[in-house]
Formats: structure tokens, sequence, C-alpha cells
């Protein structure tokens, strides 16, 4: 079944608005086993909308269009419909009447331009919109050179839209097509770059059985390994994807820390919670980010105590208590000042396990031994204290994003490790 | 001049990515006076690439795609493009002293599978990245009924392709197309929801002349009121946007912080700078955010001291000495206990200025009384303490980013009525 979602809408056309319906809808799709094979946004614009339509006729089987269909007066759509499938409105009683009883549920009456949504094309289905006043459209129709596609056109309000795929849409295409079995899972890695994983995983990769695919996903600080299997069988196809995820899972152990939609700051929160431990920070270049991650979980209060954004050498002194010679004699940037600060930590923050930062974020500070990216990292955890240099480049988002992560992570391995 | 972009990414078709990229693209093209006519998205696959290309090269004057440029196997572009447009690779020493150069500065040897990004087709022009590997490629081809086409591919990692846009494609374009002339001017406003500035600006929104529009662009805490006019004088376009805005600026003077790509954080760091005076945090309820927000900014060192996030009571009478019994009397979130936070941190950071919030940023930990959302903000300038409670709402996300921009407007005005 080829597929093809089509958006229409200015506004998405001047980046006034990100396309989230496509990915909403191209998910569900795709766990509901169709492939989307092309996502396509075209102007409110008569050529424009014809021009797709007839493009599409002969390649796809399945072409799914939101959007043009409200009262108001730049939604064109439904008269280019006419003009294409060559019908024409008929006023629909069964439509009027649920949009009688949407509007009677409001406690408003029907307006004139909402009493014209139940015109619809006479050759289309009428697909119902229960939360709504703009009913869907099924066409089906073939192209001059004889083959059969199937039209939707839907509602974009989002809410609206959703409410149809489920019930409707996708319900009915798997009627008619008998989808494919897909499954996928997501693994996600940190502290090690797209191209060291590559390199790392080939051997494996290159002996995928050839219903399994491979995607690296990056993202800063991140790379998200996508395996996609498609058969017929579900629970063959799962089984196969679980043992290529475990095979991989053995290569490259220490850089895993989650799988699917999972983020490294509830890992870390969760593994807290379970040991009943608790946090605190001392951050330096991280700035205050680590601490915004772990609190942008809700229920955080539970095992984070607070943290300390020391940006000069006077507050690691005044604060915690960092002894001035040693920020002398080593730099801020520098082992020995992170040691302190872990102390310093425990000291006045009363918690069990400690995450230290200080580096070079850039794009100043730099020197010929520490370089812009310079960072220092320190762990605790109840007896164990690990500490470790890092270079992260030069730039500063990605210096604070990647010291964050990798502090994070090297947490939560210290947190696994402790029995 | 026709456009169309095109994304290359199965992580696009099966929603796993939002597609924010074209929505970038598509405004910044706006922006510089061009029209996107179509958004495309297809998969790493070699028939999808070919099958795009060959469509759009007769329909589109400007074809800019990006994704598939990566050093992994499931990025096979580059192949495809050679097919496409009769080519073979090359490796081009002056983009791998490049990449070379890129590696040194991050401590790590190039790898090969980097090596073979200096690897790109011997027709087309090599458009530098100066923040990653995969170079941008710029071809021209005529279709087979005679059109000239302009294709230009890009990685699809958000802050190169971003660079690239700006820095490279976006000038190439003007060069080459002579757009209308289009003048933006983007308003930036805080503390007011969207559809209480449209009630407030209505009476001269109706009174804009044809060629002028405005756009409200809401982001969480911000609303942006964009200006666009077009004609053919840009003198002339911008005399009569300055006009608009300056009445616009009128109605409204009070949410008005800042304009186009201005972020409070860098005007309230700028203001720190000009009156040699530093800051520093006490953050409850915003957990770091706030000095994440500032320490993003380069250069924040020089006005910015640091915080201690205290995401308990103890820590707040520990280390900022918030007297318990005022705890226990008004409880954390209150006026008393932000204000002992505030003396607190001019006791112990040594600063001149001060923030200091307090709320409750949910979901659970509401009361009838003091409901999720609710939030104290303290600032202080010398001599001057400015306390104030807000309802921000029940999202955790929200209350915290709200929170921490009413924060930063709130020290802004402070910091401007100094004389």
């Amino acid at each position: 079944v080829k597929t093809i979602l089509i958006n229409i809408g200015n506004e998405l056309l001047i980046g006034q608005v990100v396309n989230t319906n496509a990915s909403w809808m191209a998910e569900q799709l795709n766990r509901a086993g169709f492939n989307v094979d092309e996502i396509a946004v075209v102007g409110d614009s008569r050529e424009a909308i014809l021009g797709i339509l007839s493009r599409t006729n002969e390649s796809f089987d399945m072409i799914i269009v939101t959007g043009g269909l409200g009262p108001t007066k730049d939604d064109i759509t439904k008269q280019v419909i006419c003009e294409y499938f060559e019908t024409h409105l008929v006023f629909r009683e069964d439509a009027f009447r649920d949009i009688e009883m949407l509007f009677a549920g409001r406690g408003f009456p029907v307006t004139p331009s909402n009493r014209k949504q139940a015109e619809l094309p006479e050759k289309c289905t009428d697909i119902p919109n229960t939360l709504g006043t703009a009913r869907g459209m099924w066409f089906e129709k073939e192209s001059p050179e004889g083959h059969l596609a199937r039209f939707v056109f839907l509602p974009a309000v989002p809410f609206e839209m959703k409410a149809m795929m489920e019930k409707e849409i996708i319900p009915r295409m798997k009627g008619i097509f008998r989808p494919q079995a897909i499954v996928h899972r997501t693994i996600l890695t940190q502290g090690i770059g797209e191209s060291f994983l590559s390199d790392r995983l080939e051997p494996w990769e290159t002996k995928l059985p050839t219903f399994i695919t491979l995607a690296y996903l990056p993202q800063p600080g991140i790379v998200r390994l996508r395996l996609t299997g498609k058969g017929d069988s579900e629970e063959e196809v799962t089984r196969a994807v679980d043992e290529e995820v475990k095979k991989m899972v053995a290569i490259i152990p220490e850089y895993i820390f989650g799988e699917d939609e999972e983020r490294l700051e509830e890992i870390v929160g969760q593994l807290l919670k379970e040991k009943g431990m608790t946090l605190a920070l001392a951050e330096s270049c991280t700035g205050g980010y680590i601490s915004h991650l772990i609190t942008s979980v809700p229920g955080s209060s539970a095992w984070y105590r607070g943290g300390l954004v020391a940006y000069t050498n006077d507050l690691k002194a005044g604060m915690l208590d960092v002894r001035p010679d040693i920020i002398e004699k080593y730099g801020a940037v520098s082992e020995p000042v992170i040691r302190e600060m872990v102390n310093g930590v425990l000291e006045h923050f009363h918690c069990d396990a400690v995450i230290a930062t200080s580096g070079i974020a850039g794009p100043t500070g730099g020197t010929d031994t520490k370089p812009v990216g310079t960072t220092w990292i320190a762990v605790y955890v109840p007896d164990k204290l690990v500490t470790h240099k890092f270079l992260f480049g030069d730039e500063r988002e990605r210096v604070i994003r990647r010291a964050a992560l990798q502090a994070l992570n090297m947490l939560r391995k210290e947190l696994v490790s402790i029995r």
C-alpha cells in the first residue's frame, strides 16, 4: 500500500505552524502497519490542490488530506474537490443533524456558515466528525492510467482529525489493505558519536536479516538507534528484532542508557527513588542546566535537594569551602577543584549523591592546555568518587548540553552498579 | 521563484521526529522574500529520492533538500545524487582539511567514515559546513523540457543546516533571484496572552494599510508580533512598517521587552553589563532554569555570580538563612519567604541584583488556597525590592518557563528604570 499524507495550509508554508499533524498521523499509521511513503504540504490555492491530487492519483493507493475544510473564506478545498472529482455539493440532512446536536450541546444556534458545513460532494462517502462541524470525505477514483486510489479529506484541527483517524480511517484501511506487521525498538546511547558507533556496530549491522533495518537518529549529546522489522507474523518479527537488540546491546553496553522515549533525567530520578537516595549538585560550566533537567521531571522534589551554581571562584570558596590556594594552584577547571566541590556539597546539602562540573563553555576562556570545551565532571555515590576530564568541542550550547548528559549518565552508571 | 523544500528521512515518515527543520526554513525564506510553494518529505530510499528529484526539476526553480548526508550506512543520498546528476564522487582536499580541523578541535582522530564525508560529487559546488562534517552541495540542472532548476543539499542536523542556510544558501538565492522587498519587524511581548493582546490591538489592526499584515506568533510565556510589509521600494515599505510599529508600541508599552531575535536573558545581561552590576539567584520552583537561561549567553560570567537552587525547605534555611518559623507560618510559597531568600542571596553571594522564585510547578503540591501554578517572584536592585504573586496555570513545563521569563522581565524593567 503506497500512502501519502497531504497537509493543506499557508500557515505551514510560511513556518508559522509546525506540522505536528503529519508526525502524529505517520506514527499512528506506522503502528497500524502502514508505511507512509511521502508527506506533502501545499498552500490553500486551487492550482496547488488540483496539482497534487492529479499527481498522486496514479502513484499512491491511499491519499490522506488534511486542512482547508473550515467555514471561513480562505478554505477553498471543498470547491476544488468537487472540480477534481467531477461532482457538486449537496445538502446532507444527516450531517446537518449532527452539526445541530453539536451546537445544541454548546448552547449556540447554528450559524449560516456552519449550515454550509453540511453541504458535501455528492460522490463522496461522508465521514462523521463527532467533535466539530467539518465532515470527512472519502472518495475512490481511477487515474487516467487505470490505477484505483482512495482519497480521504479530514479537517486539520488536531483533536478532530485524531479522533477521525482512530475511529474511522485506520479501521477502514485495515479492512481494505490488510497491512504487514511492523515492529520498532529504539535504543538510546550517550557519550559516543554517530560515526564511532557506526564503526563499532558495522560487523553486526551487515549481518542483519533483510527484513530488519537500523537507523541512526542523532540529537545533541545522544544518538538513538532504531531497529525496524517488517513481516507477516508480528510474533516472529518481534522475536527477531528482540534478538538483534540483544546482540547490539552486547557490543556497546557502556553507552546504552534507555529505550524509546525515556529521558536520562527520568531514569536517574527513578534510580534515586528506588534506592531511597537524594542528589545535590555543584555546577559551574553547566550553569544550572543539570538542575533544570532534573527538576523538569514531575516528582523530582522526592530525590533532588538542590544545587549551587558557582559561576565565580569566590563562590566556590565561600559556599563550598573550596580552598583558594587549590584554585590558584590547579585552576578552577581541574580535578582537585571538582573534588573539593563534591566535598562542599556533601557538607552543606545533606545528600547521598553528588554531581559537580567545572569547564570552559566558551567562546572565550580557553587556553593552549585547557581549550574551550575542556570539562571536569565528578560523580559521587556513597563511598565512591568518579572523576573524568572531557573535551566537548567549541560550541557553547553543545558543551553545556553534552556535559550535562554525560554527567547524568555517569551518575546513572554508578547508581546501577550499587547493589 | 517557485521553491520546494524536500526533507529526506525515514524518521519523519514514521512520526518519530517532528519536521521543525521545514518550518524554520520556510520562515527564514519568507523573511528573505521567497515564498515556499511546497514541502515534501520522503524516505531514505533510492527510488523515493530519484522520484522526487525528477518530478521537481521541471516545475520548481529552487529545490532545497535536507537529510541523508551523515557518515553512516543509512544515508544513501550522496550515491543517489551522483546517479541523478550523472556524476561521481571525488575526494576534495579542502573539504577534508575542514573536517580534520573540526576533529582536532574536539581532540578526536578522523575516522574512516568521516574521511568519506570529504568525498563529493564532481559536478557540484561545495557548500562549507563550519559546524559538522557533512558538506552542502549545490547543483544546476536543466529538465528534459529545458527548465533550469537549482538544487541544494544540506545536512538535517538543525544547527548545521541553519548556519548554512543563513550564511550560504539565502545569500546565493538573493543574488540569483532578486526577490520583492519584504520588511519584517517582530516585537516581543511578555506577560500577556494572545487573545488579550488581540483585543487591545484590534482597533489599530483593522486600519493597517493592505500591504502590511500582522501575525501573532505565540511561544510559551512570550507572544511575538510580526509586522510584514511588501512592496517594490524597500525604503517606502520600511518607513510605513516603522510607523505602524510606533503606533502599536504606544498601545501596549508595558508588555514589550525587545525586538526580533533578542532574548530576554541577553537583554538583561546587556543591561547589567552597562550598569556594571552583578546578579545572583535563589530558585525554588524554576529549578535552575533561570540560571540556565542566563548562562546560555556567552560572556555571562561578567555579570552573573551564581545561584542556589533550594528545592527543600531546610536548604532555604541552611544556605540562605530563611527562618524556619517563617516557612512554618506562611509556607514556602509566600512573600515573607521570598523576601528572606533575597536577603540570604545578598548576604552570601556578594551581588548587586537578585531574583528569587518560589512556587508550585505541579502536577502535585497544590492546595485550595495555593493551587498548582501559584508562584511568588521577587526582584531586587539596589534599594528597591519588588515582589509579586502569579498564577501560571497547571502544566509543569509551562509554569517553569513562564515564571522564568516573568522574573527576567521584572528585572529588566527595574534595571531600565535605574538612572
